[in-house]
């Protein structure tokens, strides 16, 4: 007997399906082919099991966990914002928001009501959760485009100060991590 | 300045790229596209984090997302198995158990001999989180086919009786889950 919770945690299981085709602007490392969001989600959880000795904080991995998993499911209905666009605004939409709303509120009520709790307390980068896993989400494109003859650095011809001041706040979710992804940007343009 | 371990870690993150390009038998939800190991493993830690309810012990939520996200990295260098491979045993092979120390081995020690053992606590399915994990890894391609009007069961004619009895561990992790699995079964199958 399916009761009405599993009907809606499968319904929802389905749902994130579509995580999988929606496409980043960044490369697999030394690649060509564009990443997803689900593989990259995949690879942001990894790279927090392993670089959490590295964050300033003690953290709450389960809870780092949650956010990377579920931080780009809104993109299923918001897509994907590039981090240099000039005229969209990489900030908690109102857009992502109805997202995170209408996905997350699929699920059964405390479970959507967690999921919704954990996605905001990411965006706003506030806790010690949530400003390492910003950290690691900021990272992880900065060394595939290391290895991709400076990738979205070099297709948008962004300049050094701007990646720079984007990337900065890696900083506050790891000192050890910002200066690896400083040497990273200094070395793609020559610094 | 990047300590020897920060290197190591950062080594290990690059490796596990590889896994987005291992293919699986089993196609995205109504879809003819394969999925890949990277985007598999991040499905499966969204449905134990939301069918978490469903299993039958309390569980280490921590631990189950650990298995999850490491279990197939050892495909990296052993390959994907199909389960229902009649000429390849579809256990804890020796090539699996040298993939691991190898790939886990990249890492700190104290981070290795943590993977390791985690992803053999998988493997042994003893656990509740190794019963649990295990589970929602048998489920998940059996929601693919039942989509995919039957997906490998179809393109491989593999029997009724012959699914059942591969998929009946699904039982120990969840007797709620089971249930659904079999319906999907029956299902395809007209039973």
């Amino acid at each position: 007997m399916i009761t009405e919770d599993l009907q809606k945690q499968i319904d929802f299981v389905h749902e994130i399906d579509k995580l999988k085709y929606i496409q980043r602007m960044t490369c697999l490392f030394n690649s060509e082919r564009n990443e997803n969001d689900a593989e990259h989600s995949w690879h942001l959880c990894m790279m927090a099991l392993v670089l959490a000795p590295q964050s300033n904080e003690k953290l709450d991995m389960l809870k780092v966990l949650k956010m990377l998993l579920i931080h780009d499911v809104v993109e299923i209905d918001a897509g994907d914002t590039f981090l240099f666009d000039t005229t969209k605004n990489h900030t908690n939409t109102e857009e992502e928001l109805k997202a995170a709303q209408r996905i997350f509120g699929m699920l059964p009520d405390d479970q959507a009501k967690e999921l919704i709790a954990i996605w905001e307390e990411f965006e706003s980068a506030e806790t010690a959760e949530a400003k390492f896993a910003k950290a690691i989400d900021r990272l992880a494109p900065m060394m595939q485009n290391a290895t991709n003859n400076g990738g979205t650095w070099s297709q948008h011809n962004v300049p050094y100060d701007t990646v720079i001041e984007k990337k900065k706040r890696i900083k506050d979710g790891s000192e050890t991590l910002w200066d690896y992804a400083k040497s990273l940007v200094d070395g793609y343009y020559g610094k």
